[in-house]
């Protein structure tokens, strides 16, 4: 054993997608392997506003430090969009606000987990989560996710077999596969989770940015009592800026997560937290968002039609209604690390099915396209030539 | 034991201080227990500057996604300034912004502690920090700290007693005493820890704000191969935009810092990273920093002075040249918590000594004084009080 350093850091992955997108920082490559929100979602101007305000309006506040939980305005306003769109009880209280999301997935981790604790969550996953937990060294279930949601009953034997701490879920445009839970699916995983002490996170980035169809609930607003939403102004005000939050009614967990985030940082950039919430008092984010959804929805609709043109019929990918990412599928047997390499050769980068799993050494014949980046002929472009290289593996 | 939560926070202090300060809010209070920089060390006019200049010339650069290990003009600035100020070999690569120093230990405890390894602390030392590592359950070794430094003999003992893996120390103007290591005590720690693979972090927010005598070079420089720095902006720009850095030259610890990082929040926020770049490079910090010396200068002199006048004979308090805090002590017996109680009574707010120590049940007959945020007169007027208090006790 290496004494110098923790175990938990010799176990923890250094992330793949990293070196990847290292090699496609090159202009010349036709890149969906990126995770990025095109910068259509920044509203420069109107923040560039907000800033010379906030700074006349509040002076030395903005630059000074401040309280762990949050900017209560800011987490006023939280608690009353959870409130307008779900009917449900949320208040300020039940806000802490966090530097991003990837935070919130650290502090769950800093308060829940013991070494060797049970932690389930989607195969394939969002890898920044399974790289935050894996820190607190948990043993992972990872449970299948199919076309509506998770698999209920892979799932309820795993709860029945162990007991599992925490369910780490992305019911909305899943990161990677762009797949929603269906509301059939949101009410069975509520009621199988009531019988048990698991804690349920719905982390949710996307979730705003459905371009087509009905948003459905949240699952723990059917009423879950460890139930913790997370969410974030990254797809749709600015990624850069790192704001999140974490929503949970559980009073003992919040005490835990308020303790830890003071231990992490402190507390959230203020002047950010200020900027935002007075970007989102004086400017429509409703309107703005739908701006985004346009964008996104042209990018999408061109990938599925280029896809449906361009792929082989032995290649299946999912059709998502909002989010920035497509899934798609090999057959058996063929490797997508291969596709990978002859793709990159011909300019065209994606991300390779591996890091999506907690194994990821396991061969995954699937992979990982982002449309929000690219052209609507690139993107056109880009899948003609993954179509092609597809025939060669 | 409570399964519900993981052991680490149920074994991490909700900070004591903070009550504190939510008795102090109160304005009629005079309050010695703060620990914030005064308002006067925020450039306010030439931030916004900086900001307005950042979103022109470099647009949506400011507002995306970006790199784990921080801006790299800025690392660049960083690494400058301690060559020029320690001819050393420091280079871009071997900076790691993070969100604020709090995040620096954090992301130290992460990648060195397992449970149960010895972490060596100054007693009386930062109570963050102890915050931020009872997080990864370490076996505190609290190491007194003396006029000059750590006590070396004492050090010297349990380095050889166990095998220490961190020792942390904040030798300028260290928080709570104001104490500052000698060069002699420097060289003669740098030397004994030569003997031993035991990595040491100084930290250091408040070498910049020496208003009085030279400057010592740091621990490390005279040359240890486990040798951490610290940084900041949050006493000397603005400590609400939570931006500081990691520095060593140890390549191996350096990656798993970036890795841990990146599990923990992404990276910081890069529109600070940008901006306090602007302001380093269009503006003259030294300049700045004078400003706040002198106003410190000030009120530290009229806090020495009431002191002397109004404290009884066999009441000690230390003499920084520098930093933010003077540290008191009462004749052993007495109660720094009594004397707490009694003095907010009479509207005077301190922090007695207790929460920096390990082992904050301890009865310590001190207390920590900050002197930056009140005007002299005040200063005089509560030191008037809280000396005639002390002879009630």
């Amino acid at each position: 054993m290496n004494q110098n350093f923790s175990e938990r850091i010799l176990k923890t992955p250094a992330s793949f997608i990293r070196e990847i997108l290292k090699v496609t920082e090159n202009d010349e490559i036709i890149s969906f392997a990126g995770g990025l929100p095109n910068p259509i979602s920044f509203p420069k101007e109107q923040l560039r506003e907000s800033m010379e305000r906030i700074i006349t309006e509040h002076g030395d506040k903005v630059f000074q430090y401040s309280s762990t939980e949050g900017y209560l305005p800011l987490r006023q306003w939280i608690a009353k969009q959870y409130k307008k769109t779900y009917r449900n009880d949320i208040e300020p209280e039940d806000i802490l606000i966090t530097t991003g999301s990837q935070q919130a997935l650290d502090l769950m981790g800093k308060v829940l987990i013991n070494q060797g604790d049970v932690l389930g969550i989607e195969e394939p996953g969002y890898l920044g989560a399974i790289q935050a937990f894996t820190m607190y060294e948990p043993d992972f279930a990872p449970i299948p996710l199919l076309e509506d949601g998770l698999d209920i009953e892979y799932l309820d034997k795993i709860l029945k077999e162990k007991k599992m701490k925490l369910l780490y879920t992305v019911p909305n445009f899943q990161n990677p596969t762009g797949l929603t839970y269906s509301k059939q699916k949101r009410k069975e995983l509520c009621e199988i989770l009531k019988e048990h002490q698991t804690y349920l996170i719905e982390d949710d980035p996307y979730g705003k940015l459905r371009f087509q169809g009905e948003s459905y609930p949240y699952i723990g607003s059917f009423g879950l009592e460890r139930s913790v939403l997370f969410g974030t102004i990254s797809k749709t005000i600015t990624p850069g800026m790192r704001l999140g939050w974490i929503c949970t009614k559980n009073k003992e967990l919040m005490r835990h997560l308020v303790t830890a985030k003071q231990a992490s940082d402190l507390h959230s950039n203020i002047f950010t937290q200020y900027m935002v919430y007075d970007y989102l008092t004086n400017y429509d984010l409703e309107k703005h968002i739908q701006k985004i959804k346009s964008l996104y929805l042209e990018q999408s609709t061109a990938m599925q039609k280029a896809m449906k043109e361009y792929f082989p019929e032995n290649v299946s990918y999912t059709k998502p209604k909002g989010g920035m990412f497509v899934w798609g599928s090999l057959p058996e047997g063929k490797s997508s690390l291969e596709l990978f390499h002859k793709a990159i050769q011909r300019k065209v980068a994606f991300v390779p099915g591996n890091p999506f799993y907690v194994d990821d050494s396991k061969m995954v014949p699937a992979f990982r396209l982002n449309y929000t980046n690219m052209k609507p002929p690139m993107i056109r472009k880009g899948i003609q030539i993954l179509g092609e290289t597809m025939k060669e593996i």
